[in-house]
């Protein structure tokens, strides 16, 4: 039973933002964990995805939750690149690390991006203390939501993450981008696939 | 140590609205208790606080909270009626059950405001599955910090309500109403005091 | 062609509030007049129409436009008193003059509704230099289209009335409130028809 | 009098998006005109301008009113490139057409912004049928007042500019990036002046 939710794989990274070093998931032990992807050209994630990571910021105790960006970019590689990232954040006031997704070298998508099957940003990941993946979700989530099962996590010792979690219900088929979310295409050069 | 969470008192109610019999709080003992007190002419209760109450009798399970709003009428006893109230309730399409606070003969703050030291409305009360006291805000309250906090008594096995919590800032003291709550005036009447 | 936009029948008003005497539309002549009607109890006039309201009245000169408002009660009669509306705009920091419609003795409709031909509330009419109906709006209109409308009636020589409005759209024909919106329904007793 | 309104400066332009040819001011004579400055990296044009801007564009007619983004960037040139922007107006669905502001080749200011006197982004310019200036907003400015504006511009027979304006009130003195605008720095080398 111990596979129901399993570790998370760590974060590939070509470059850390935010932060004067690097970051691994496994330093992060003991903490929740709040993983919030995202493309700087995403409106979803910059209207609702990265205000409500920023929220969580600085709502719970850093000893308790730790945030985490990742700038998973599957489009418009030309255009977000790292140095229109450090704008973005600057002018965005965002103050928790950023990760730059590792770019793949055959296909669009990014490597922490496909080791977690992310299906487009923003995605929400959060993991327990012990670094289980507790919620992958795809697209908005309220924040009702994201709080109370931040707020189960954090109390949580630790030891027993088999517990019950919300259902996620998954999204629907779409591809490109909306208002609330940037959806990987079916045909998007998964090249390793 | 059992006093640092002391057991919530009975709610004393003159009438019961969107409910066919009387609810006591010993009944709800083993769920999450949310108590949202409000006044129907309350500007920060109509734009959130009953909105917000609304959302979270959407999105718990009705097996872990029960969502419970009280009638708590300080002023402008006139013109929020239970008729009044009763219209109003019909027109905001609210569907969980709302008690209506029981007058007090001697002065303007009713019997169960008074007994929870409620300071105004909108307030958010919040007892643990042993109908301990775990929440007592007054004012708007971000989601994410409520998700968190529910989110926490939901996952308590019901065994140890001595957790930590998230602290209370205690509000400005304002007097009258303001677009987010209705505050009770020292000098408003509480004849018994 | 002095009938394509007829003027406007007076107010037929119970009681004024807000106001040391009373407003007739005659008064107002030379003034572009913003009429709204609503009900306290309606969601959509709360949280949109009664805010645009008092946004045109902080935002245009009193000397140019004249915001007027209407408690046109057409439902839950015993709940909508004047008592309190008196405690509503009090708590809500409505500033202007309001009328209460005078209610009918035969029907649920009160008499200036009738004589405008509204459709429910919010209801949003504009009158021009001369008195005359330019707009007539049943629900929500957002305020760039408001303020086009206002600023091109303001700025009119009082002359000519006949310039192009924007089209209205006819709603669609609810009964009853949703957010937006209070309809009258058709057999809500309008007696007199 | 004839100075009151001067006569807009023509656009300064690098490379014009979403339109298949140019565009000068003077081919819109007879129009109303709409000047939109933004970066695509400030939060305020983002949330507020744009979405504005595209709001003008839908609700009047085009006949009546053009509507024009203008890409002014004084900051972060290495991120806010054109192929950048394209990208952005992509994602964000911008509808209207965009010029790039021509960089200046001694100074960060590009050369429309300086022509117009832009104090930053974002900007908000109205040009009357005879192609004179009538508002030079910088920031956030509400939708009822743009849209009185806009509507008495209309409404003018291309005859008199000089009738009476909202009155600009100067915004604070700041410098960067806020949650509403960004600030051209005192010092940010304009090399010309």
């Amino acid at each position: 039973m111990t596979n129901i939710h399993p570790v998370a794989p760590e974060l590939q990274v070509s470059q850390w933002l935010n932060t004067l070093r690097s970051i691994t998931l496994a330093d992060l032990r003991g903490r929740v964990v709040v993983l919030h992807a995202f493309q700087m050209l995403c409106p979803g994630c910059v209207s609702h995805g990265l205000p409500q990571a920023a929220a969580i910021h600085e709502t719970f105790p850093a000893a308790d939750v730790a945030v985490i960006g990742i700038h998973s970019v599957f489009e418009h590689h030309s255009a977000m690149t790292p140095v229109a990232l450090e704008a973005f954040l600057y002018e965005y006031h965002i103050r928790f690390p950023v990760a730059v997704d590792r770019p793949s070298t055959t296909g669009n998508i990014p490597h922490t991006m496909e080791a977690f099957n992310m299906r487009g940003t923003p995605t929400l990941i959060l993991l327990d203390r012990q670094g289980r993946i507790r919620l992958n979700h795809f697209g908005r989530m309220d924040d009702l939501r994201v709080g109370a099962t931040i707020g189960q996590l954090v109390s949580e010792a630790a030891i027993d993450p088999n517990s019950n979690q919300y259902q996620e219900q998954p999204a629907a088929g779409r591809v490109g981008c909306d208002n609330e979310e940037c959806a990987i295409s079916d045909n998007m050069g998964q090249a390793s696939a």
